[in-house]
């Protein structure tokens, strides 16, 4: 994947269809590897490469056999290359799994897990897999004697306090006063997209359900968005780009956010939306920009409780569903609280405590770098 | 500033330059006020819009007086509606008061507080502003006795958990036995930008400085943004746009995020930056970008360190710096720990708390618009 040419000094990369792009000087001089400018155990920089001279050049490059190479600099730098470091920069998921989009035919037994089985190193690693691969995992037997949630979470990454605390309780009991109530069903949608930051990763964790509806809905807004995508590229455009101002009045706080309905992360790529029809505002546009808008939210809020995308399942006393909250819909079916108690407890963590686990995990799981990379000197 | 026009029937909004935008029947419709349609307390709707015909149309607009108007839709909807409320969506600020860019002329005066007078309504609410312009505020008399920082914390919004736990320690100590050692500077930074999400707010408190040095350093983003979009707008758009990858690596964690340095918010203002000198990784561009991309952010770190535009002052003991981690950079000057004990501690909240507040504090401070309506409806 990595080339060094030794006359005129030039290192290029060349990517599986054989495009050869160089590599420039500045670049490969930040990312030189002696103990002196790169601390061992993490990876941080020993000097501040902003401070490097514009002009900065490459005046030799020596191939020292295998993936080792030695680059000098024109400011008088010079060092040696492990070439197997760039590959970093050229992983579009930056080591994680490639997210996997599903609709409602996925097999539940992929996404199910028991909470026990993963105090395994093994199998943690291979539910974090399943959970960046989702943006959903469902676990069984989380205890249900007091808050347990915090437990799953704290061990997924690190609990998010908000005003409910450092969890909230979703609760209803049966009474005998209000015979004809029923509680309302909860279409698909993310929580809270008038915070900054927007709650990244949500557990939601059954600890009793004696009613007979109150079914959890959950839906894949990576598969729904490529199909709004393929239907209407204009209405997705819009989407993605002219930002909704959602507001949230509370008690003590009034929290407004603008940001467009489907993200894009920073690489261009979509990765989840914000998505509540009670709190956001369609914004200022042409006539014919404001239809067009709407045709698609409404086409997206269609696709969101579509049999063909959305799960319904009960959610069983001890089972708990941690998913990415703006990757995958939730919601609930409508329920007669009167048939019996309902009891859920929900928390939030960040987004990152996943993927930085996973990438950690995975690293150890490698046969050891440094150990392989002497022998490679020695060989060459 | 809204107009109400009754045949054919359209309603106008009007700018300070006179200039007259239509607003669309969806949009108005969406914003309907009747109790059946929106909750008062909450501003929650109770319908959901995203329903609604594309084609719809307004058929009838009758002006009745002041700032109200019955509007009529194809649908059949009819509604009073007060268009005071339309002017949120044309409110920039989106409630809150314009940042005001500072540099090394600011008053020190401005920006500081008195911590127990903050118990008092009036002076939190002027604090909350004086926070919101400059994004830092100084807080004097901060007691010293154990984790207060928390508390001040909670005052302004939630405590922010990281893998530190919910607050962190800053210290050193004289040790005989390494008289040499200086503790290094650190240049302007901000914090984390390798999580996600990165921490909105930080607080630090000095609980005792003894040593001469290690005066605190805090730089305004804003004003260098735009001193370097001057001087060189392509640089700074490169910078504003290409995407660098930030990776930290610690126990159980490897943690990389990419994003531009100078970030915009979603209506494309710029509000803050992401940058660690020690953590980026120059993005794979030609070289010519290469090189205007790296002299771009050769000069932010230029004018970061700036005595035009860096401050520096010894925070003392009982005083604490609240800023906002990605408007305003801080940093620190070396010191000799051997001069004596140096501690602080430091935490983080969410960037949603002090803007939430204080739309909340206004709006109760404002006259009552419930009474007003009446009044304006009887006048009508």
């Amino acid at each position: 994947m990595f080339h060094v040419q030794e006359s005129p000094a030039k290192v290029f990369a060349t990517d599986a269809a054989g495009t050869r792009t160089e590599l420039p000087a500045l670049w490969l001089r930040e990312r030189c590897q002696e103990p002196e400018s790169l601390d061992g155990p993490t990876q941080q920089r020993l000097f501040n490469p902003h401070q490097l001279d514009a002009d900065l050049a490459l005046v030799a490059a020596e191939h020292l056999g295998g993936h080792w190479a030695r680059l000098t600099f024109s400011d008088g730098h010079t060092g040696r290359y492990d070439l197997r470091h760039f590959a970093d920069d050229f992983d579009q998921e930056d080591g994680l799994p490639t997210p996997r989009p599903w609709n409602s035919d996925i097999d539940f037994a992929c996404i199910t897990r028991d909470w026990e089985a993963l105090s395994d190193h093994d199998a943690f690693r291979e539910a974090l897999e399943t959970y960046l691969r989702h943006g959903v995992i469902i676990l069984q037997n989380v205890p249900t004697d007091g808050a347990r949630l915090v437990e799953v979470g704290e061990t997924f990454g690190h609990v998010r306090s908000t005003n409910f605390g450092k969890y909230f309780e979703v609760c209803s009991r049966p009474e005998s006063n209000d015979l004809a109530y029923r509680s309302v069903p909860l279409a698909p949608h993310t929580d809270n997209p008038y915070r900054d930051p927007v709650p990244g990763i949500q557990l939601l964790h059954c600890l009793t359900n004696e009613t007979t509806g109150g079914l959890s809905t959950l839906v894949d807004s990576l598969a729904v968005a490529e199909q709004l995508r393929e239907e209407d590229p204009e209405g997705y455009r819009l989407l993605a780009t002219v930002p909704v101002r959602f507001r949230f009045i509370d008690d003590g706080v009034e929290l407004i956010e603008r940001r467009p309905m489907i993200h894009l992360d920073a690489m261009g790529k979509m990765d989840g939306v914000h998505y509540s029809p009670r709190l956001d505002y369609l914004p200022l546009m042409d006539e014919e920009s404001t239809k067009a808008f709407h045709r698609a939210r409404r086409r997206l809020g269609e696709l969101f409780a579509h049999p063909d995308y959305e799960i319904q399942f009960p959610l069983g006393d001890g089972e708990l569903m941690m998913f990415d909250n703006n990757r995958v819909l939730h919601g609930r079916t409508a329920y007669d609280p009167n048939e019996g108690f309902r009891h859920l407890q929900g928390c939030y963590i960040d987004r990152d405590g996943p993927t930085g686990h996973y990438r950690a995990i995975v690293k150890q799981a490698r046969p050891h770098q440094a150990t392989e990379t002497t022998e490679s000197v020695t060989a060459a």
